[in-house]
C-alpha cells in the first residue's frame, strides 16, 4: 500500500481541500482493484533503495540530487541496478548521486523552449497532466512553484517518480496515478500544463474543457501537442498508427488549435514555439530497451513517419481563462 | 404519466429484451425529474385530439393518415387548432385527415435522396438517432421495417410524434425521449440512422463509436451530416455560431468523414449523396413561427452563412460493421 | 442463461409493470455475478428432462402433473434419476407422472392448517416470500390466484421449481431468485405470504415493514413463524444455534408477535393456528440425504431442541393493512 | 459552510486516515442537501459569540471554560442571550465564564455512575455515538483521551457543541453531524460509547454489529440503554409512544441485553450499573422550554410512564471484542 496520508494533510490545509471529496476514495479503489501485475515487485525495488545522505538538490537548471561523493561504490552500483529495473526511462534526464539517468527524451530541451514564455511559477499551484515520470514537476518546483501536482495513470512512471522522490524528499511535489477523466472540476490551479497528451484524446474538445475546469480564474494553460502544417481548417486524423503509436487521434494545425482554444473559452491565445523533434532530443539510450524516434521515421525521408505522415512537429500554446 | 408498458411488452418478446436492464428505470426517472414545464399542458392538448375513424394509412410514399371525408368540419378545425399548439413543426410533412402539416423541412426530399442507396428495410430492426418529430420513422415503417425506434431528447418532438401516432396507431413505431448517451450498447439494430446530429456533438469520434455499438454484426449505418469542401485533412470547427446555430462543432470534408468512419472500424464506406440545402427544402411556413434557412444565409451571397462560413452542404454516408 | 423475458412481458401488461424499473437489471446482474458453482450443471439436468405429454394437472388438492400412463418406463426412470440430482427436496410433496417426490416436509399439512382462514385467493396477485421450491405457489394457483410470484434466493430451490414447472407449464406461477431486501416497495399484491422466514431475520421489525410495503391497500398478510410460550414481553433470542440452525434470531410469543404487527401498522391481527411440528410433518425420506427434525430434538425429551430450547412451535398470523 | 479541513488534517495523520475515503464526500453532500431551515440563522448566532480570553479550562470534574472575571457585564449578557437561542439544552451542564447552562439532564450524574468502571481513557481513541450536545465528549477528553469523536445527526446539538468549542478550543474533540448508519467499518476506536440510543433503533442487533465494527481489536464498548425487569427472554416493545417518545422499539431486560451482546460476538460482558432516572437528574430548567421527565410519568404513580409502561430504568453494559 502506498500511503497518501501526507498528501491529504497537505491539501486539507491548502486550497485543494475540496479534492478530499473524491480523491481518497479513488486512490483506495485504485490500490484495491487496478494495480499492475508487477506492482508489488516494483515496490520492493523501491524499498531496497539505500537511504543516503543527499548533500544537495538542484532543480532550477537540472534535476540533480546528491553528489557521487555522498555514497560509496557499493551504494552507487546498487542504486544503478535498482533504477534500471524501472526501464524504460522516457522523460528526464536525472542525476542521482552522480548517476546520470540518460532518458530517451531530453525533456530539458522542451523546458528550455517554454520556460521564458510562461508566467513565473513562483508561489503558484501547478498541475501537470500526463506528466510521465515527473521530470517537469521538479523543474516547476525549481522555479519556486508552491505546490506541484502531476497526474499520469501509467504505474511504471509512478515508480520512477517515487524513486527520484526517494532522494529529493519534497512533499510539495506529488504524482498521483490518475487520468484527466478522474479529476473533479477543481478550479484551483494557477498554471495547468498538458504536454504530449491532446493527440491521444478521442475528444480534444472535451479535453480542453477538462483543462479549463482545473484552472483558477485568470489561470494559465500551457499546452503542447503535435501539429501539422495548414490553415485553421486543417486537421489530420491518422489511420491506426502514427509513428508506430496506436491511439493518436487529432493533429490540428496551429491555427486550428488556436481556434479550438478560443471556441472553448480561452483568451489571450498564442503559439510560443514550434519545433520538429530532432533525433538528439528523442533517442535510444541504455536506459530504454525499446525503439525510439529514428525507428518511427521513414528511413529514406526523415520528414515523414514510417506510415508516410508528416514527421512529428510540436507546438506550445499558452492561453488564459 | 406516459406509459411505456406496451413498448416493454414488445421488446420483452423481441431481440431488444436486454434493453429492459436500463430503459424502464431511465424513463421512470425522466418522468419524475426532467419533464418540460409545458409537459402537462401539452399532454392535455394531446388528450383533446378527437378519436377519429382513420379510413386508411399511407406510409410508403408519404405520411398520410385518414381522409378529409372521415371527419366533419368541427373535428377538422379542432385537429388543426390543437396541432398548431405544437409549433414549431420542423420535420415533415404530414397529412392528417386532409390537413396538410406543411413543416419547415421537406424531410421527404432527404428520404428520396437516400432510399435507393440503403439496404432494403424490410423485416429489419431500425434505430433513428435524433429523429425529431419522427417523420422518417414512418417512412422506414413504410418500407416494411419490422420494428422502428427513434430517439430524441426534445420533448416537443415527442408530443408531435404522439399526435401523429394518435391517428396512425402502429406499435412497431416508437419514439423514446432519450439522447444517444442514454443508450446501452445494444448491438441489436440492422440499420442505424443518424441524420443531422454529428455536427452537434463535441466528440464526433465517440459519437461514431456509440452508433457502432447499436448495430448488430453486419449492420448498416446511414449517417448524414454537414460537410465542407476539402481533402481528408479538412475540418471546419466554426466559432460560437454557424448559420445562427450554437452548438455546432465539427464539419469535416466528405473525405475526412470517410477516414473517421474507417478509423472507428466501419467498412464498405461510401458517400451516396451530397447536396446543398435549397430554399425550398427548408423554409418558413405557417407551421413555424421562427426563422428559417433564408434568415441564416448571407443576404448578399447565399453560398455563405450569415457568419461567413460556407452555406450548409450535406452528405449521406453509408457504412457497415 | 435463464430468460425472464416471458415474465417481463407478463408484468409489463399487469399491475406489476413498475417492477421493470429494477428487476431486469437485478436478474441480469445475478446471472453474471452470483450463480452457484453447480448452476451450469443443474441447468443441464433440467434441460435433460424429457418433454412429455401431461394428460392432467391437479393443483387444488395436491400438486400433481401427469399420469404414470402418459410415459414409458424409460422416461419414468429418467425423470426419477434427474430429479434426485436436485436433492435435498425439502418442501412438497409433488406427484409427477406417478412419481412421488416424498419431500422432507409435508407442506400440504401447513396449507391445510391455513387455507380456510385466509381470504379466498381467486383473482388475487399473490407473493410468497421465502417460498422454497415453491410448493405453496402451486396450491395458491390451485385456489385460482391470478398471478403468483415466489421469491427465494436459494438456487437449488429455483431448480426444483423449474423442474416442476417443466411439467406444469403455467406462466402465471413464477419463482424469482431474490431475497426480500431485493424487492422495491411494490404495494401491489393482494396477499403476501411469509412462512418460516421471520426468525431468520436479524431485524424482524424491518422485515415486517418490508412485507407491508408489498401489499396493496387492504391487502392481507399471512405470516408463519416460530414462537415461544409467554406474554407480550416474551421473546427468545437463542445462542449460536437453535435446532442446529445457525441464523435464528427472534422467537417472540404469539402475543409479542401480535404487538409487533400492530406497532408496524397492521390491523385486524389474529392468530389462526398454533402447532408443534410433529415428526410426521418433517422427517427424513429418500429425497433428502441430510438430517431432519428428529435429529434436531433432544433424544430424551422431544419437547426440547438439542440445545435445550423449547422445541419448534409455529403460529400462523393473519393481518391487514 | 462549516469547514472540516482541520479535522481532515488531524485524521490524515492518525489512525483514522481511512475515514477520508467516505467522510469528506458525506459532509460536503450534507452541507449541500440536508441543512436545517434555521441553519444559516444559527450559524450567525455562533459567529456573534464574543472572542474572549479564556483564563482556564476544566474538563475532568466538570465542563467549565473561563471565569466570570475574564469578561465584562456586556459580554456576559451577550453570551447568555446568544446561547439561549440554542434552546432546548438537553445534556450538560456547562459553565462558561461563570454562566451556568443548567441543562435538562444532569449528564454528569451518568458520567459519575460509569467512569470508575470503564478502562482508563488516557491516550485512547474514543467514539461517542448519539452524543447530543457533546457533554461527555469533554469529560472523555478530561480523562486524557487522545482523540474524541462524537456523532449525532441533530443539527441543533452541533450548534450547541460548536458554541462550547468556541470557548474551549480543542481540536482533539470533534462532533460530526452523522448517524451511526453513515459510518464505514472503521475498526479503529479503543472505546465506543452508545448511551441512550439502542432503544431508538428498529434493529438493535444490527446496531450492535455497527458498534462492534467501530472498535479496534480488544476495544471496549460502553452501552447504556433503557431496560425492563425480567429474565433473558423478556423484551418490551412498546406501542406508538413510550414516555411520550415516539420511536422507541426494544427494551430488553438486562439479561436479554447481555445475551444479545454475546450473540453478536462481544465478550467479557457485564452490567456495571442500573438506575431508575430520578426527577433531579432530568427536569425542566430555564434552558429548556419543553416538557421533561415529570410530564412523562403517571402523575399518580411515578413507577409508571404516562402510557402505563414501567418508568425509565437504565443500565450500563460494558463489553469487549
Amino acid at each position: 500500500m502506498i500511503s497518501y496520508n501526507r498528501f491529504y494533510q497537505k491539501i486539507a490545509e491548502n486550497r485543494l481541500s475540496h479534492w478530499l471529496n473524491t480523491l481518497p476514495a479513488q486512490l483506495t479503489h485504485w490500490q484495491k482493484a487496478n494495480l499492475h501485475g508487477e506492482f508489488a515487485h516494483w515496490q520492493k525495488t523501491l524499498d531496497a533503495l539505500p537511504k543516503t545522505l543527499v548533500s544537495n538538490v538542484e532543480l532550477n537548471t537540472q534535476v540533480k540530487a546528491g553528489e557521487r561523493e555522498d555514497i560509496n561504490d557499493g551504494e552507487y552500483k546498487r542504486i544503478e541496478n535498482l533504477l534500471k529495473k524501472f526501464k524504460p526511462w522516457r522523460k528526464g534526464p536525472y542525476h542521482i548521486h552522480g548517476l546520470h539517468i540518460d532518458t530517451e527524451w531530453r525533456s530539458d530541451f522542451k523546458w528550455d523552449r517554454l520556460k521564458d514564455h510562461i508566467s513565473p511559477l513562483k508561489d503558484r499551484y501547478v498541475l501537470d497532466i500526463g506528466c510521465g515520470s515527473g521530470y517537469h514537476l521538479w523543474r516547476m518546483r525549481g522555479e519556486h512553484a508552491k505546490f506541484v501536482v502531476g497526474i499520469d495513470p501509467t504505474q511504471l512512471f509512478l515508480m520512477q517518480f517515487n524513486a527520484i522522490q526517494h532522494f529529493i524528499k519534497d512533499d510539495n511535489v506529488n504524482l498521483l496515478p490518475l487520468g484527466v477523466e478522474d479529476l473533479p472540476e477543481l478550479k484551483a490551479f494557477d498554471t495547468v500544463f498538458a504536454m504530449g497528451v491532446l493527440y491521444h484524446r478521442r475528444s480534444p474538445i472535451d479535453f480542453l474543457y477538462q483543462l479549463k475546469s482545473q484552472l483558477t480564474k485568470g489561470g494559465e494553460l500551457v499546452l503542447e501537442t503535435l501539429i501539422v502544417d495548414g490553415d485553421e481548417n486543417t486537421v489530420l486524423v491518422p489511420g491506426e498508427r502514427y509513428a508506430k503509436m496506436r491511439n493518436v487521434w487529432f493533429l490540428p494545425s496551429a491555427a486550428a488549435m488556436c481556434a479550438w482554444l478560443e471556441r472553448v473559452g480561452f483568451k489571450n491565445i498564442r503559439v510560443v514555439n514550434t519545433d520538429i523533434t530532432a533525433l538528439d532530443e528523442q533517442r535510444k539510450t541504455q536506459w530504454i530497451d525499446t525503439e525510439s524516434l529514428q525507428d518511427f521515421l521513414d528511413p529514406n525521408d526523415s520528414s515523414k513517419t514510417i506510415e508516410g505522415y508528416p514527421a512529428p512537429k510540436r507546438a506550445i500554446f499558452i492561453a488564459n481563462i
